[in-house]
């Protein structure tokens, strides 16, 4: 049987996960691979630091360059830019197959990286880096090979899905929150890539490049984060028989193909509603196959370890059967739509005095504007705000666009007090 | 550019949009597959015979042996032992490879099949034979090649499903909803296949020979249908919380692994609890990745030949490539497990006198076959029932043959009026 040498470069928490499976599962990962996979060393920062699993001291190295220059296939786990991104290049320019779960690196260069890996006739893999152990890219690009994918919807952040089910569950606003997550472990320290939209737009960019064949960056993705969600958003949604989730969407309509991270109301009889705690699920839909819903644990080191041992099975398979790269499907050329075009449904609360013609006046801008109402709810404040209403209209699909102007003229009727939340709505 | 030839046998619900997507999808699956798929003819038994979907008239043929010796692939979509096998031995045989749905065929034949293709450097492909549009199968394979499955819990036939969520949100007893669910379309006019757990009996064979690396075939699963399901345990299981589903498990322990199909108590908060009408889902647990949930639509002709359509761009793009097969994990010689040894959970309902000492002799008899008992409510019967008392148990896990012996002891007793209601609990 052949021996592939595997260069791992990080032992943090998957990296760590990554060793130990390496080394206690070798047999089973030999008759699955059809060749040994024999684990050469291990790049880290610090070579005498305590590890969560036992691992020969040996095989730590700080040189992850000599390392790479010895090895057949590469697996990346140390996160960030660089030194990543080098040292993914450097392995691949040698013919070198590489397994990483950088998402970040992924967003900003993966149509390079990609590139780079068909030129050197090797393999790139990243399942880890979007939903962690959810298998998701692959099922994309290989099971529904045969079918049109038209929208993909994602829970692709744990800390933002623990938070927002947090304030479901408990009514607590969001930043008691934030802080019972982060003593918790599921949110860190500095919260602001995850609470932010940030990590969710990465993976909204590469599952976006990924179901529409072509090259999404993250620059191409509308980013909301979940900051200003608050508890009375979280109340009225549940009311409706709805609930707020982070959601990384990415769509295809005529227009083009829009892709977008913010909050989105669902009904609670959605899949994706009862996608709970840290928990991640990826919801698509094809022209053929219908609704698919993919779910699963989205991080944590062995889970996240299990989606990259799949990948560098399958890339020691490819190596030991010595058959060429699969064609890669052509890119196609897309328009990258504008957020402005995107078309979507609304939910949107008013306050507003109560007096006649009040009512009126707002569906005369939703119409002039375009934005056909769905439904509309109106209840009397209490005595607190006596002579004030509350209105609550969810809007047909409508753009951006013709959304923002018919905020723009609502806001300036003298009868609007507030506009006190505007929020999205899929899947309806 | 290739061609590979594509001969199609069946052009009923599934092989209609096959040939649709065939004839009108062929620039996208050739861009995908890196050749061109050109549907060289249909076999049918009945020429004239109005189709779904237009296909030019001098596709179809009644020899499907000519057309499949002209073949490069063959997509078997007739159903049924014969012709079937014959046609997919006599493909296979030639080296063509063989994309197929037909789940029966594979629980019977499936490890000889898998045989014949790897001796002949064929590929033999069959996602659409489980859970429909759901990738399940590749993710299994691919995906969790570096991780190790310990169980797999899936709703695989929608019929049952339907027809248990609907006593579910109704009430009704199984007659009437599956009367309803015929007249719906949902059922066919004899259900037995389905409401007998059959067709869930294949599909777990073939879940369970792809998760645990072995073959296993219908006669290994031990398989229990929903016929005996009422309206009464379907009220009782939503007042404690639960769901009764109609569940495909595949489990390995110590003792072996152990297959089989029953109707099966979830709690409401159990991912497969939120599984509704017809659709499918498969549950997956694994060493390393954890739990894994896979949801879509288990049948319809377009879903189904989606998945049809992404097992034939695999083979079309590897067939393109020209590279050898994948190295074929080796069969595990596995322990099949009888069913008395395989544990699980019990619910079970006793009618029994209102009289002292009753529920000592009953946990006496629990406690000296070694079933422990995790919960247990005791209801005073309405006036029709004086002098008796409803007791509804929840075991720990314990093995089918403790159960038996149980159950007999208990049924001895004088106190006791009527078992009610045994049966399994899961994800508890
Ligand atoms: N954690 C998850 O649940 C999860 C889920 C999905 C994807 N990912 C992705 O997986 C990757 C790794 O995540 P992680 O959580 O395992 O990270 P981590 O715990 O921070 O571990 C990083 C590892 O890389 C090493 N390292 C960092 N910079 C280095 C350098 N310049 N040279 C040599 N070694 C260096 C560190 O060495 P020392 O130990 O010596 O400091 C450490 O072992 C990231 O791209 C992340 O986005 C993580
Ligand atoms: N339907 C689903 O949702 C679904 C889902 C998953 C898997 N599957 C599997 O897919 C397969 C096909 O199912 P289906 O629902 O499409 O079946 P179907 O509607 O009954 O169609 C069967 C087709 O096969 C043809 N046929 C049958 N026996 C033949 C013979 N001896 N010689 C030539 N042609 C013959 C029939 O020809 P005529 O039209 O001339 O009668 C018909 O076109 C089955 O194995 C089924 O288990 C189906």
């Amino acid at each position: 049987m052949k021996t592939l040498k595997v260069a791992l470069l990080g032992c943090g928490n998957v990296g760590a996960q990554v060793a130990r499976i390496l080394l206690t599962d070798a047999e089973v990962l030999a008759d699955r691979a059809g060749a040994t996979l024999e684990l050469t060393g291990i790049a880290v920062r610090n070579i005498g630091a305590k590890r969560d699993v036992e691992v020969p001291a040996d095989l730590f190295t700080t040189d992850a360059e000599a390392l790479i220059d010895e090895s057949d296939i590469v697996i990346e786990l140390l996160g960030g830019m660089e030194p990543a991104s080098s040292l993914i290049r450097r392995a691949l320019s040698r013919g070198a197959s590489v397994i990483t779960g950088n998402k970040a690196l992924l967003a900003a260069q993966g149509g390079e990286l990609n590139a780079l890996a068909f030129e050197n006739n090797a393999q790139l893999r990243y399942e880890a880096a979007v939903a962690g152990a959810i298998p998701i890219l692959r099922p994309i690009m290989d099971s529904l090979s045969g079918d049109k994918i038209t929208k993909v919807m994602g829970i692709v952040n744990g800390t933002t899905n623990f938070i927002l089910d947090a304030m479901d569950s408990t009514g607590a606003q969001f930043d008691d929150v934030l802080k019972e997550a982060q003593d918790l472990g599921y949110a860190e320290a500095d919260p602001t890539a995850d609470v932010g939209g940030h990590d969710a737009a990465s993976k909204a960019a590469i599952l976006a490049s990924l179901a529409f064949h072509t090259d999404f960056a993250f620059e191409d993705v509308h980013c909301e984060g979940i900051t200003k969600i608050t508890a009375a958003d979280v109340a009225a949604a549940k009311d409706a028989g709805m609930v707020i989730k982070l959601l990384a969407i990415a769509e295809r309509s005529e227009a083009g193909i829009g892709v977008r991270v913010h909050p989105t109301l669902l009904r609670r009889t959605h899949p994706l509603a009862a996608v709970h705690g840290a928990f991640n699920a990826v919801f698509v839909e094809a022209e053929n196959a219908g609704e698919l819903m993919f779910y699963g644990a989205g991080a944590g080191g062995a889970p996240t370890a299990s989606a990259v041992m799949g990948d560098t099975v399958a890339v020691a398979r490819r190596m030991a059967s010595g058959g060429p790269l699969p064609a890669i499907s052509a890119q196609q050329p897309v328009k990258v739509m504008d957020f402005c075009d995107i078309t979507t449904s609304y939910w949107i609360g008013l306050e507003v005095n109560d007096e006649p013609g009040v009512l009126a006046s707002i569906a005369q801008i939703f119409a002039s504007n375009g934005v056909s109402i769905e439904t509309l709810r109106q209840d009397s404040n209490p005595e607190s705000n006596a002579g004030t209403a509350e209105l609550l209209l969810v809007t047909h699909r409508s753009t951006e666009k013709a959304l923002a102007a018919t905020l723009a003229a609502v806001a300036d009727l003298a009868a609007i007090k507030e506009v006190t939340s505007v929020l999205r709505v899929e899947g309806n």
